[in-house]
């Protein structure tokens, strides 16, 4: 098969559940022969949201069919409310009508609202149909589409019903991301910052550098959706079901899921990026608090997400917040608790991120009042 | 700890998923001991039924207690119909408002309706979080306990939404069998059979000639549930996810899955166990008609199964049943397809089954016209 140039491939060596992420140009183009060229079954069900489906189903659905595979889409409503239970049901029942069998797939063409369900609902079909994710968002392409968590929200917080689902391909065509709005873009930046933080100072430090021309587009912005795939792709093989080292993968998001959960999911106020970019800087900040970094960190993180465009304290959140023992309960019940402690990830410095299991709540409480005044 | 002298322990090396069926009389009274001995939480949620929530609910509560776990529980109908998108729905929920974390059970005191959807949620809460089966039914406990399969039914058919779902400790409490209906008790032998028929021709045999111990109670009894166990268990180890081999468990389950989407799950009319019976004796006939095998060993064991009181023809479930395409729609709507050809188990004598998996859908709909006359 013909690839451009500037395509690059991170291969995710899981056995058996291996599979290829391709990034670059056009992919949705090609969609139906890189499909045939790895996939057995030769139908598939399409889940999508309402503003994706009107740039790319079209094109998705010609690619499929040019390569003789029959495609049939679902398409959502657009947004975090979309990753219910009753959506859920929705997506299994179109998949079964649809006839997938276990090797034929289901396709999430969107953001991580829409691989987050449709993963879910690939993964309980059948016990397990085929998954291939074409990530649309900056977000999912660095992050959700890859590692094979699933899930959907309940009144009792975020993703906390899912499975382990790893996709058989992931198709990141990087054309998509030049109509993100700035916004968008940015919150999927702040996951490409985190893998520096995480344990790659010196990409953290190529960021500070050359984060416009991300920004713009081009091979520095390929170049670092390439590294965040192929980091986030070593951890998991590492610790697909996370007993250990991908907690890492947290870093912000105790934090961030808890000021999601405080702004009700209200995009207007706080998208998933922006809540992980303050949840950044907390991590940072709590850190230092507790010794065990430099305060100058934490100025150094808050200063390169600013840079950007991020918001990187509790305060930059427009409207009320809940009281601080509601974020608190929003934290204890965030998945990563372990008999009653929480766990966080904090900080050596910069690119030196740790698992810490132990964190008293009591602590965490000072610390957030202190941060929301 | 003490245990009895005819208490047995099947071990299922599933390498970090590993885990021990223990099988003897009294286990629900000694299930807090067990449960602490073996897992770190010390929290669960039961999920029964309205029938056996009377008998065992408050013994098992009591002995949870008393070794120090937190237990509570949720009671649902008896029944297949059980076994939906809205109750496990219900059980989610449920399970995270009693706050249980990764390494806090969820208990299945039932059979393999509440198995199957108690562990189901138990697969998807927090992407799994531990398993505890205590199978009341024989069926239960020689089958739909041991192995990970869980799921719940849809408008699609039996089991089509479900995840692989290790438990993490099965208690077999050979006591309560003793307070079984004959014809439950039967429908599980029906499972008990089917390990002889797929590849234990001398447990076949020794059935043939054992049955009425089996049933009366003692070691017999013990006997056979640990023979079951063990054999259902070499498989699972062989073919956890279903792969190759474990299909071999479907045997008489393609047909019977069929009989009871027929009877639109009418218990009244036909059990799971009936099902497979009749499914059982339908494949060697069915190998018989394709030369595979003689029809003498179909006539052998029918002659088993009719001896202790199960069905053997599809004439012998009363009223009226669907047309036979209908019947066939049912088949190919099993999660046993592969690309248009029916995956069956079919058998080169008793004791010798195998995975046919280019079955024509045209051979089955005259066989199934000829059985039904």
């Amino acid at each position: 098969m013909l690839r451009p140039a500037e395509e690059r491939i991170v291969h995710v060596p899981l056995g058996e559940r291996a599979y290829d992420i391709l990034i670059g140009p056009g992919l949705i183009g090609r969609a139906g022969g890189e499909f045939t060229a790895r996939l057995k079954g030769r139908r598939a069900a399409i889940i999508t949201d309402e503003n994706v489906a009107s740039h790319y189903l079209a094109p998705l659905m010609d690619s499929l069919q040019t390569d003789g595979i029959e495609a049939v889409s679902l398409t959502l409503p657009a947004g975090e409310k979309t990753k219910s239970f009753d959506n859920l049901a929705a997506v299994a029942d179109m998949v079964l009508s649809a006839k997938i069998e276990r090797n034929d797939a289901v396709i999430a063409l969107g953001g991580g609202v829409i691989g987050d369900l449709a993963g879910f609902a690939a993964g309980i079909v059948r016990r397990g149909v085929r998954f291939v994710q074409i990530p649309t968002s900056l977000l999912a392409q660095v992050d959700s589409s890859v590692g094979g968590k699933t899930g959907i929200n309940t009144r009792h917080g975020k993703n906390l019903l899912g499975a382990f689902h790893q996709p058989d391909l992931v198709l990141a065509d990087t054309a998509v991301l030049d109509s993100l709005s700035p916004r968008e873009f940015r919150a999927g930046y702040a996951e490409v910052v985190k893998y520096g933080l995480i344990d790659k100072p010196y990409f953290f430090h190529w960021l500070e550098k050359h984060w416009k021309q991300v920004f713009e587009g081009g091979p520095e912005r390929n170049e670092a959706i390439a590294i965040s795939c192929q980091a986030k792709a070593d951890v998991v093989v590492e610790d697909e079901r996370e007993t250990g080292r991908r907690a890492l993968l947290n870093l912000g998001h105790t934090f961030g899921h808890a000021l999601e959960a405080a702004t009700a999911y209200d995009s207007s106020r706080l998208v998933h990026g922006e809540g992980v970019a303050i949840g950044m800087v907390l991590a940072h900040q709590f850190s230092a608090r507790l010794n065990l970094a430099s305060p100058d960190d934490a100025q150094r993180v808050a200063a390169h997400l600013s840079e950007v465009g991020l918001p990187t304290r509790i305060t930059d959140i427009e409207g009320e917040l809940p009281p601080t023992d509601v974020l608190l309960d929003a934290i204890a019940q965030d998945k990563k608790v372990k008999g009653g402690k929480l766990t966080f990830i904090l900080t050596r410095g910069v690119g030196h991120s740790f698992v810490a299991d132990d964190v008293p709540p009591s602590e965490v409480a000072s610390f957030l009042e202190d941060m929301r005044s």
